[in-house]
């Protein structure tokens, strides 16, 4: 009894320490060979069909700092957000674990252990074959109130972050779109959000379904 | 009497026309060498401070279809729309006029004569100096409501039109800034604007101050 009691405490704390675990990512390759802005413009559009082959972690860091990375040594990001609040955060949903991206450190820290991506597609299950799903998360903690004025706010950056996933995703040949569909009460708990952090979009991204 | 009235009535005739001027932009330069999508997210950032210079037609044609211009056959365009409702408006603000931003046709339909980019600026001085002001305005009467959600959906679609903006600004050596500031009733009632039709981000537009 005492030796199965020791057992689930080793196994509880391993899977603790799993989920608690925060992982750097390779740095960005920002002279990565990409569309031009205008040819990425000409031909962005959404796709519904992924293949199933999965994202490098060099692919992925590269994607997340497009969405929202450091792109200065004073700490703005690529997405501007309203009054520089940095309210916006993405969490990166695998076949394997879901993780937050950390813009400041370009690392990942790991928030659950298995395939959660079905919360994410929601009734939509096309969206469950994409190899990542970037959830975008406003978290008005970071502004004084939750008025109307502030929610107008945190949707707006949300869709700054959003538009350069696409923009990006199409200037290197992956393909993507964006959903405001998705389970937000068990992405909530799942992400441990309180009610001032709030799921609102998400952007499945793979390469196109051959 | 009878002749001042006449007078009077062709020249109010004339305003009329005047304003309701419809005129066609030169076609997108979609072949234009811009930066690459990278090197656009590895340097894009806010700037306040504007050069008197002025946009050519083929300058402000480029960056309009930027922001929202149709890129596809079947009228889709650069930035996403919930469920296609294209409910993004966008109006340009210069020294001499206001017009709005036609995506199906490639026009600048005039709704004003003279200079308003005050009203654009409100009370923040330097965004008066730009040679260009973009007004983006959601048509909540494209949506069925305009409840939370759908004022959530139409926020995070002006987002996407002013990432498009700010990048392609990035990608050709023009300068922006995103801001929610500006004289809302003053500009709904210069667009003749209903209450559905919500002002919601500006973007001032120019080369960089000297």
């Amino acid at each position: 009894m005492k030796k199965k009691f020791f057992t689930l405490a080793a196994l509880s704390l391993c899977m603790t320490l799993a989920v608690a675990q925060t992982i750097n990512l390779p740095a960005p390759n920002k002279s990565k060979k990409t569309a031009t802005v205008m040819e990425a413009l000409a031909t962005r559009h959404s796709e519904r069909a992924f293949s199933p082959q999965k994202l490098t972690d060099q692919e992925l860091s590269d994607l997340l700092w497009a969405a929202c990375g450091k792109n200065r040594e004073d700490g703005k990001l690529t997405a501007p957000t309203a009054m520089n609040r940095q309210e916006i955060r993405v969490f990166v949903f695998t076949d394997s674990k879901v993780s937050e991206y950390l813009p400041q450190t370009n690392q990942l820290r790991q928030v659950a252990t298995g395939d959660h991506r079905g919360i994410v597609a929601g009734r939509q299950e096309f969206a469950k074959s994409a190899p990542v799903s970037l959830v975008i998360v406003a978290d008005m903690d970071k502004f004084k109130s939750n008025d109307q004025r502030a929610q107008t706010m945190v949707s707006v950056d949300a869709g700054i972050v959003c538009q350069n996933i696409n923009i990006y995703c199409e200037a290197v040949g992956l393909v993507t779109v964006p959903r405001a569909t998705m389970d937000h009460d068990a992405i909530r708990k799942l992400l441990g959000l309180n009610e001032n952090q709030i799921p609102l979009l998400n952007n499945p991204v793979g390469y196109k379904a051959k």
